[in-house]
């Protein structure tokens, strides 16, 4: 296959791909409880109802007072202040004011009566029967966390596209919010085509291959959370039988569909005669490496990505095209790998005309990260993943890295 | 509550909590099928039963032939070869030898017939009916993806106490493997203590919070996998209601029971009581803010963790004591929190005697990153971890970290 001209960039892949998933996949949201919300993309805004605290409140035990009552109190000097109990519960602290002269009891925590704008601290005063003595001044708010210090009402707190994590769980359960609207998760059927493929678990022979590479796309779409996944197994290169286990698949709900294997030019290799034939092209075939025959194509109406049979290529085809296309079109936010910056432990050349995906494994020194490209470049080698943290892409237009050049790694967590 | 010089540092928390877990919890294991080992803890060593490749591949479209009889080929000299059919599905290479003078056609990724030790590709040939002719020689081991090269028969696949990724999936797949064994999950039960709490979806008054800090543990926990979590629920500040809670939860199985509030001093703080009449403490406080009051007591013959009512508080127990306490009792590989390094935009003093764990945001200038600290630091404030992308840790024995200073940050995903 020398044809590196008729591939496309992988951006032009993505928003290609972007283009048609914009088109004809249609994503309803759902309503779910906050507990079940987690990795799911929330589909809504939702501002805050009311702020946090609420009310201004005590940030220690002791009691609440006037701080203009304990001007010019010293230990020669002590002002004595009368205690009044604590608020009752349910009462409502900015309707229950303080009178002067007067001191609240309160406890790390609790609401602060109005007009009060000061908390002494027990340790600070000396308890007299009814009373409090006072041998020194205080600020005023001091002891106070002030009502909205943390969440005012009407910060937005979830925004559409958000991946939703723990502690958007917990604002949104603080503010009393308990139920959240999120897209759907997108329905994915994935088939393997191959004549040569085998499951694990079955006895090989020398014609045959264990298939891995649907393996290792359905684990990352489960681990991407966003996805209801599905194997329809293994399928014969067998044009009618691809054909139909297609069919079946979409009329099932499958709002993309995902192939690996047959991708190649040889005569058993079916992907080619399925686009020429069958389908309507999206694109054929990328400027990277691993993954460079990643294709896709619009069959019934709905998307299909032919990925490679090759694990590892067909792990680049989803990482970079796939995966990130999805995220685009939906607008996720959050998605996107953690980044590090590393510097190259050896010269990595590229391949001219692509877009090298080097798998990289990282050592940290003085707080420098350093980062060993895995030599062997197979789209077969699944080492390379094992052995690695992170990869490393050369753009096309660049010839290689350079030892000792600080570049990004995606780490595949 | 001014007593710094009783808590304990985070190591000796999680040491003392890894001993009690060690004694206290059996974690059996249960073989499943790869597709659903995604995130589990695998409990066995996995070595490949068999080499990638199996055998000897071309790594091309061509003809597998001896070397050798190629040597002194030329446009002007071309040697002609005769052409056998490709090896018979399922017969075993390394018994079907390529014989002096002869060519054998293999496709990409084809076993290469033993004896042939290169492969000529498509376009070096000349075919010429059932011979070809070659106007070039080739070296030995040119286009010939070698036996093994992947991974070699014997290799470690899979350790104990490995987290398990995508690409150990692959790998297992493509070597036929279609179960593992993996430790159970480890079953938790979370309690929300406290009579103030409600849960988010009811209407508040002024006495009541919404229970928010089991909600951050409960996805946390989701999150990281290895869990199977129940929330018991809020139960008021009784003692009797809380052992009576306590008891039914580890009846039902639980190994390890999350209390979260009842934590402070106040008269309605009931977690002292607990630890001091009812169960054999591990711990009681923590040199580390926000979650200094974090405990840890045996009740029952089993642990349970006291994390704070403060969402943040709670947050910083389970991730700075329990989480990495679990991860060093199973010996799990690959839980710990990516690190990016990162220079402070601003000083930032520790509180003395205190494990400061400050959270930050981060941005990127020029392959750089940058920490910036929130600074509400109150255990209750949600919004610095909706704000922020991870942490960093001041030591107690260190004054603050300085402006400029780069710093090691631990990301929340």
């Amino acid at each position: 296959m020398k044809r590196p001209q008729l591939f496309i960039s992988i951006e032009e892949a993505q928003n290609r791909l972007l283009r048609v998933l914009s088109e004809r996949v249609s994503l309803s949201t759902e309503r779910i409880h906050i507990v079940d919300s987690l990795s799911r993309v929330a589909s809504e805004l939702i501002r805050a109802p009311m702020s946090r605290p609420r009310t201004n409140l005590s940030a220690v035990d002791g009691y609440a007072v006037r701080s203009l009552d304990t001007t010019g109190a010293s230990i020669f000097n002590p002002i004595e202040l009368i205690v009044k109990s604590v608020l009752k519960p349910g009462e409502d602290p900015d309707k229950v004011c303080i009178e002067p002269g007067y001191a609240i009891r309160v406890h790390t925590g609790a609401p602060v009566p109005c007009k009060a704008d000061a908390v002494i601290m027990d340790e600070d005063v000396k308890v007299q029967g009814s009373t409090i003595l006072i041998q020194r001044s205080v600020a005023p708010g001091s002891n106070i966390i002030l009502r909205g210090e943390d969440i005012e009402e009407g910060d937005v707190i979830v925004k559409p596209g958000l991946l939703i994590q723990p502690a958007h769980i917990a604002a949104l359960a603080s503010l009393g919010i308990d139920t959240i609207n999120v897209y759907r998760k997108i329905r994915v059927s994935l088939i393997a085509i191959g004549d040569e493929l085998i499951e694990p678990g079955h006895s090989l022979n020398y014609s045959k291959e264990f298939n891995s590479s649907t393996y290792i796309i359905y684990a990352q779409l489960v681990k991407d959370g966003i996805f209801q996944v599905r194997y329809a197994g293994i399928v014969p290169d067998d044009v009618k039988t691809i054909l139909t286990t297609i069919k079946s698949e979409f009329e099932r709900g499958s709002d993309i569909i995902i192939t690996t294997g047959g991708t190649g030019v040889g005569e058993t290799d079916k992907v080619s005669e399925l686009l020429e034939k069958y389908s309507s092209l999206i694109f054929r075939g990328v400027k990277m490496r691993p993954g460079r025959m990643t294709s896709a194509s619009l069959m019934y109406g709905k998307p299909i990505i032919h990925l490679s049979g090759f694990p590892v290529a067909a792990w680049a085809g989803y990482e970079l095209i796939l995966r990130p296309a999805i995220a685009k079109w939906i607008g996720i936010e959050g998605f996107e790998r953690p980044v590090i910056y590393a510097y190259l432990s050896r010269r990595v050349p590229n391949i001219s005309g692509y877009n090298s995906i080097i798998r990289v494994a990282l050592t940290i020194k003085n707080g420098e990260y350093y980062a060993e490209p895995y030599m062997l470049r197979g789209s077969g080698v699944i080492s390379s993943l094992l052995k690695t943290h992170g990869y490393i892409i050369i753009p096309e237009n660049i010839e290689g890295f350079e030892e000792g050049e600080k570049v990004p790694v995606y780490l595949y967590r």
